[in-house]
């Protein structure tokens, strides 16, 4: 077989979303997965280290997004704006592949109390590599935290939206709908 | 042996901590526990699925205090005056001896992705308890879920306080000062 696997890694996603639908999660095996994928479970093993983190494959990469677009962020930016660029770097990179995707996914992990704790974890993990983010621009630990933890919520809620099969709005734009909502929440704490 | 075990719940949970502590988490049994702590294996699976459940067995238990904290606010309490009195009812659980084996258990979660895992899983069931306490009293979803943040966030700070064994603050005074540190946080993003 040849060493050359164009787009291994969406194809390994695919059958594995696909395998955890019509047969179950618990039921289905990474040979099972490489297999429906035309892969073998060595190439498998070479992007995912079990049929799990098949589920949370984005989570390295959608730290680096949110880090980087902050980062990015004009000197002048606020840190809610820092947030929002964050946010623009990590929805951008969303395709209509995942979009289409996402509702089998989301019910995939609403079925598993362990795929819901990996869940909770890579909230927990994007919302640390934001935190920090924010930090290298100066912004105060504490308030950098709650920035953070407001775009991790905002992107949540965007993402259910955006797969809604009637969702008509770029998931940007719905990111930053919820962005800007939560913070009016924030405020009215008062 | 009696089928009367006084304690037994807490028996098991230091016996854990102890075994954890000493001989690693990976390397202890359900059997070698329930021996530490003069109970039989039955006696563990009466109390806890498996030796990871024993750290995080306060779940259930700080949910319904956190709810029925947030319950029993006065009526003209806003958001975050319930989410105080919600975090009164939590801390005013802890004894002495949580405190003790506080940085134990923090040190055996810090160890193991898998139990990073479960404590953010802990996290979020926490938020989502408070958030459903604080939509009881007519608090709108969003500032529900944002004021619910806050709250576990803030108990979460404070209990690292807390554990510190300089520190000489009731839980309950470290719970109120993180809160008031994150409202204030919260509503500098403007």
């Amino acid at each position: 077989m040849a060493r050359w696997e164009p787009n291994a890694r969406e194809r390994l996603v695919l059958a594995a979303l696909d395998l955890f639908t019509e047969q179950g999660y618990d039921n289905t095996t990474v040979t099972e997965i490489a297999e429906r994928a035309g892969l073998t479970k060595t190439t498998f093993f070479r992007h995912f280290p079990d049929k799990r983190e098949v589920l949370f494959a984005g989570q390295e990469v959608h730290s680096r997004l949110l880090a980087d677009g902050a980062a990015a962020a004009p000197d002048s930016a606020t840190p809610l704006e820092a947030v929002a660029a964050a946010l623009d770097a990590l929805t951008a990179s969303f395709t209509a592949e995942q979009r289409e995707f996402g509702p089998r996914l989301a019910a995939v992990i609403a079925g598993h109390p362990e795929l819901q704790e990996r869940a909770a974890f890579k909230h927990a993990a994007l919302a640390v590599a934001l935190t920090s983010a924010l930090g290298k621009r100066g912004v105060p630990d504490l308030t950098a935290s709650v920035a953070a933890d407001l775009g991790v919520r905002a992107f949540d809620r965007a993402f259910d939206r955006w797969i809604e099969p009637s969702s008509q709005q770029a998931f940007t734009e719905l990111a930053h709908e919820e962005l800007q909502a939560l913070r009016t929440a924030a405020l009215a704490l008062g």
